[in-house]
């Protein structure tokens, strides 16, 4: 039992849908019982928001979720008919109709249960099953959405309570590299990568995949490819819930970059509790969202407290810490730079290698290329550096790291 | 309690939404409780159709359903979104959420039972609810529609489930007239008609009501009331279910015509029961709707059997007739006119006044019109002549009958 997920691009026309429905009668050929989870096509959600607005300034959460979720109605009603045309049985199925019960948080609600019932009985009576993605319903019978990008989200929690045996996120790339091909022409696709890479390759820039599908998958132990709608062949990247055999894992599985990062730091902090708080606490009013944290050991009572934030976001910040902050904690200082950007190397075989770090070091060190800010996880080592240098450091690290050749 | 319809064109862009959202916030504020249906916004149900055709031939009627039914969902979050902008409260439901129930009859679904208590919860909360037109849920849970212009039907029965004071219909025009004003510039508005005129008028081409949501008023007694949502003033049209003051009441409300009517008649038929199944069984098989039926007393055992189909399916009726059925009943020739057209007077006055058949005839004898068939009803008496004077005889017939002046 496969689930395939198709993106807006990949419904995007009918003849993409046509595309789309050979691969599901081919993949039905084969004997698999199929479920596909599909999007809006490409360009009508923003059309409806459009229309919402023209409405209302700020359209009502509950009457926009109304109105938007309309569009992946369309598509699996659309898909149905392209199957049956193929000779397939088809049926398609709303959120609402399946039904994916949600929370009451419109415009992004969360999954609470899913009743497979239907859908395994449609399977069993040899049924194509269509299920719209990013829809369900809360438990007055409201529509609510699951937020951008939701469709990932539908299509692993519909895999997880199926228990099938693999969820396929078709895309437009054909797998998830070991960084980007435009600044790394040699970058390789992965075969597999870890759940816990893919978080950390996901919130640093590789938008392959919604990072809450990642973690649901994670959570739930289901199987996760991605694959490109667009090619016929290649197997695409696996993502694992286990990691493979050690001898054969890569140490580094690849370099996650983020171009938008601007740094923020007040100096001269008092080092007591509390005060990360009353920094962060008006910056997250303000809405802002906050990346990297560093703080370092204090001298003679007083510290330095920096962090990232993205680079749209960086005059607002700037405007909170000097105008509500500074004088009120008693800081002596608040610098900033909008031009920087953030580099990591990801790699769940940095868990039991010693010298990552050192070697991402000296690699940088070898090009000039200062080191601003460091920050790592168990997985991950992060350094913020002039973005200038940015596809310089991508370069030499995938160089050095050997991301260029087929592990062992 | 109102229930107020709004038709595609009413809906037809955000800037007519506002239009619409005017009108109820002025209903509003006179103390009603307000339900509006909607219909989708115009051209949105054909360009659904159509993106159903690229993937079908011969679309799946319940996957069609889901597909074309967002159009309305789109409308009523608009709607809502619209009111809300304007400081009411406001709540949109689907016809699944309603719930309006239907028979499984996809694309042409019949309701079978509506809940109201949601709906007249809101209303007693101070909410405008907002209805999708159109569509319901089948008991499995399916979305159906209602055919087109099943949002009339909706309109309508909601109002019966809610017993709403009156029902109206807001449209293109102001209301029914006493016969098309294209053709007779004097044509009236008429201040009320009759159900069973209504329907005359409408199944005769008067095409401002879905003549299924006339039957559904009058059956449930429902006040309908026909409006145009392009105009501030104006009562439209009241339809009554019962006949007023007599003495205030015209004979004759109206001229009806059809213009794409066509004849066929079979010559020479035996006159033997079971006959008129045999000449129309292969029609009805053929899927060709006939509108009059006219059968002579037969002479020396042999008559002739007439009847009139739509323009468009003349060529099929004849094909059925010459190759399926003349030989088979032994019929003596089959003929027909394509280029004929039907004109009718309509009025529920004709049943106490006698004399109106003869002043028809003669009227239209006076101008050189020939009269091909004659078919009555009680409230209505239906001829067929040469299309070439249609406008002319529906000219003489609405001066004749007095329509152009208000009645005494």
């Amino acid at each position: 039992m496969i689930v395939q997920k198709y993106g807006g691009t990949s419904v995007g026309s009918p003849e993409r849908i046509k595309n789309v429905v050979r691969r599901v009668a081919k993949y039905k050929a084969l004997g698999h019982q199929i479920v596909v989870v599909v999007s809006a096509m490409s360009g009508e959600t923003n059309r409806l928001i459009a229309l919402a607005k023209e409405m209302q300034a700020q359209p009502d959460p509950r009457e926009l979720d109304m109105v938007i979720s309309t569009g992946e109605q369309v598509t699996v009603g659309l898909v149905s008919m392209g199957l049956m045309q193929e000779g397939l049985k088809a049926k398609s199925y709303t959120g609402a109709q399946v039904k994916i019960t949600t929370d009451s948080a419109f415009t992004k609600a969360r999954i609470l249960s899913i009743d497979e019932q239907n859908i395994l009985a449609d399977l069993a009576n040899g049924y194509v099953v269509v299920v719209a993605g990013f829809q369900g319903v809360d438990k007055e019978g409201n529509i609510t959405t699951l937020g951008r990008g939701g469709s990932d989200t539908t299509g692993v929690a519909i895999a997880a309570a199926l228990h099938a045996d693999e969820c396929q996120i078709y895309t437009d790339v054909d797998g998830v590299y070991t960084t980007d091909p435009r600044v790394v022409p040699e970058a390789r696709r992965l075969k597999s990568i870890t759940f816990e890479e893919m978080l950390e390759m996901a919130s640093l820039g590789s938008k392959v995949l919604q990072i809450r599908a990642v973690e649901f998958a994670g959570k739930y132990k289901v199987k996760l490819r991605v694959l490109s709608s667009f090619e016929e062949e290649g197997d695409g990247t696996l993502i694992t819930f286990e990691e493979d055999d050690k001898m054969e894992q890569a140490i580094i599985s690849g370099i996650a970059f983020n171009r938008d990062e601007a740094k923020i730091t007040v100096r001269g902090v008092p080092d007591k509790p509390g005060i990360a708080y009353q920094i962060l606490g008006p910056i997250s009013e303000a809405n802002v969202d906050v990346d990297m944290i560093i703080q370092n050991v204090g001298v003679d009572g007083s510290t330095d407290f920096s962090f990232t934030v993205h680079r749209n976001e960086f005059d607002k910040a700037m405007d909170v810490l000097k105008n509500q902050v500074q004088s009120h904690i008693g800081a002596r200082d608040v610098v900033g730079d909008n031009k920087t950007a953030k580099v990591s190397v990801v790699g769940v075989g940095m868990r039991s290698h010693v010298g990552i770090a050192s070697k991402m070091f000296r690699t940088l060190a070898e090009e000039g290329i200062n080191i601003q800010m460091i920050s790592t996880s168990e997985i991950k080592i992060s350094v913020v550096i002039d973005e200038k240098y940015l596809e310089l450091a991508v370069r030499v690290l995938h160089k050095a790291f050997d991301l260029d050749q087929e592990p062992a």
